[in-house]
């Protein structure tokens, strides 16, 4: 195994694992929130910020790397980590997700995709080999295979045959593969089609990658599909690797997804939120720009101990969205993140300590009482 | 006197002129140059940021405050100091400037400027006395009084009655301050016409102001004509009391300025150029979108010790500003707005030294130097 993966713990009363990867650029304590850094940046976010709020992995995507700066880049700069400063681990997506979600002309055969580059307008190659080799350049610790989305809207013939090319592809890309300390996840596709998940998680279980993804969810389904498939996914997943649920979710997706034995995650909901001045808090989100907040001394969060709680109040992080000044999405962004830092590292102790069942159902409670009260409230 | 100014050394060979100003908030150490947070924000910088590059002062405008968050929030929330998060010393504008600069309906008579506000377009009078009382509500240790600004290429007539109408509200200002712990600035005004700059602070000299500002100037004029009436209107000042030369300059304008014994000084030039991806560096000025940055490890000045140029590259400055992502400009400005404060703590040593007019003339032979030799290589 490339990557070896140590599980120290498990919860008595749910599929929860505590453990932890070790990569060339240091050890993942899982289960893990990674930051999404789609552009070799976490937006408005230095690497020294992250690991003050206890980020530990980067998520970088190869599809817009490979546009800009380019893979010729990484290699004359040495690496992603090298380029952006950031010392810990890196895992990049393979770029299928944006060859599916982006706009604009693209063609998908056997070989791969041809599409338009943003940055010059050239027809370009995205296949399971160049994605590899684009990969290879920008040296992350973590690749992912190339993979066909299909929406989860699809037909069922359609759903069959995007999971089977990304079964071949999937194994195109562990034949590509040139370095040795670079790990390869597989991605399970299937759409919401059960017996297709299993299909998939059975297939890609036969081959050697370091670990597997749950891909193709949270495009189009609903919450209650998307935890059925994550639980199903998961459970056919070979016990001894990571299992990564890709692109999901919200504080209860991630709980109900750990509770299935899910390990990763990714998610572009804290900083996204942020940017529109929501922020997740112990007692349900605030929306920064609403009235109410305009002369409030409160902190964001009283219970929270990162530096935008300890410095400023509501009525300055207001005063900031209403101005349209970045540092309002940059100082919540950094507390909604901390904030998922927070949930993962708790519910890893309460893992240790067999607790994570009554953990997570607490905390679902309690996020529940809080939308629910917020509604009542007429603050949704 | 509110402000204790302390003159603790004079270059033997200019005016320049080492000293500190006591405030509410702190200490500040002239010459100072004071960082614009024109809003209550200095762009995309949080006051720990502003610490750690060595700001002294931020200041704010009274124009945009009164608009929002308006003065009842200050009174509310205990003044900008609290608002903020910054602790030490704030200077605010009166607003003059915004009244002349800023587009739209505005009508001025003796009794203030009339605008139409930009966030609820309702009519507001700002006189003198109304701008006492926002600057008293936002609780600054050292406030403007509202002046009337004209365009430098304005005929004599139209200067003077300016530079007399700014007379008569500068004495209003002073009748209407009601805190006896806020600091208050008078303005020279006169335009181009050292007669009416000489009228000007002979005036104002007569009246108990806590400092003297130079108005009036980089609207309109030329490098030239600002050099000649700063040294004019910096001599006509008491020796006794800080001189500020508003919104003014350059590096070459800040060591002019300093030799002709001005003390404080603010501009946009740092924060606006590094939104524009050009960088201050002890080799010249550097544009980091060009395309020689986008594979270079070179920091952006080998000489600096700012948290960017220890962390990044050129390479990846020029990454995120190919991608307009708000780091760029928000590590550029800490580098920028940390070299003015660099440029003014080796000015200040050197005053003390008695070497200042040696220092100046080597820093201004070498941004001369790097200026020429970037227009032969093409690069400005």
């Amino acid at each position: 195994m490339i990557l070896p993966f140590d599980r120290t713990a498990t919860d008595p009363a749910s599929r929860a694992r505590r453990g932890s990867i070790l990569t060339p650029h240091g050890r993942i304590e899982t289960p893990v929130f990674m930051d999404v850094g789609t552009h070799a940046f976490v937006t408005n976010c230095a690497p020294a910020d992250l690991a003050a709020i206890g980020t530990q992995v980067v998520l970088a995507n190869t599809y817009h790397l490979m546009l800009r700066p380019g893979p010729e880049a990484f290699r004359q700069l040495g690496g992603i980590h090298q380029f952006m400063g950031w010392p810990g681990p890196v895992l990049t997506d393979s770029g299928g997700y944006q060859i599916f979600s982006l706009p604009g002309d693209r063609t998908i055969t056997e070989k791969g995709a041809r599409f338009k580059g943003y940055t010059n307008q050239q027809m370009l190659l995205l296949s399971p080999e160049r994605s590899i080799e684009v990969q290879t350049a920008i040296g992350s610790d973590i690749m992912m295979v190339l993979d066909e989305c299909v929406a989860s809207t699809s037909d069922e013939a359609t759903t069959r045959a995007a999971m089977e090319r990304t079964h071949r592809w999937a194994l195109r890309c562990l034949g590509a593969r040139t370095h040795a300390d670079q790990a390869l996840f597989a991605i399970v596709q299937g759409g919401i089609v059960p017996g297709l998940r299993r299909q998939s998680a059975a297939f890609l279980a036969e081959h050697p990658f370091d670990g597997f993804a749950i891909g193709g969810l949270a495009v189009g389904d609903t919450r209650a599909q998307r935890e059925d498939l994550t639980a199903l996914s998961a459970e056919l997943m070979p016990a001894d690797r990571p299992r990564y649920l890709m692109g999901v979710g919200t504080p209860p997706d991630l709980l109900q997804a750990m509770l299935a034995g899910v390990d990763m995650f990714d998610c572009i909901i804290p900083t996204q939120l942020a940017s529109q001045g929501t922020a997740f808090t112990s007692t349900g989100r605030v929306r920064l720009k609403r009235m109410q907040n305009a002369v409030s001394e409160a902190r964001l969060d009283e219970q929270c101990g990162c530096a935008t709680c300890r410095d400023f109040s509501r009525a300055y992080l207001h005063h900031l969205f209403k101005c349209r000044e970045p540092l309002g999405p940059r100082l919540v962004s950094l507390h909604n993140l901390h904030y998922y830092h927070t949930l993962m590292a708790d519910s890893r102790q309460a893992i240790e300590r067999g607790t994570f069942a009554a953990y997570a159902k607490r905390q679902l409670d309690a996020i529940d009482r809080h939308e629910h009260s917020a509604r009542r409230f007429g603050q949704t």
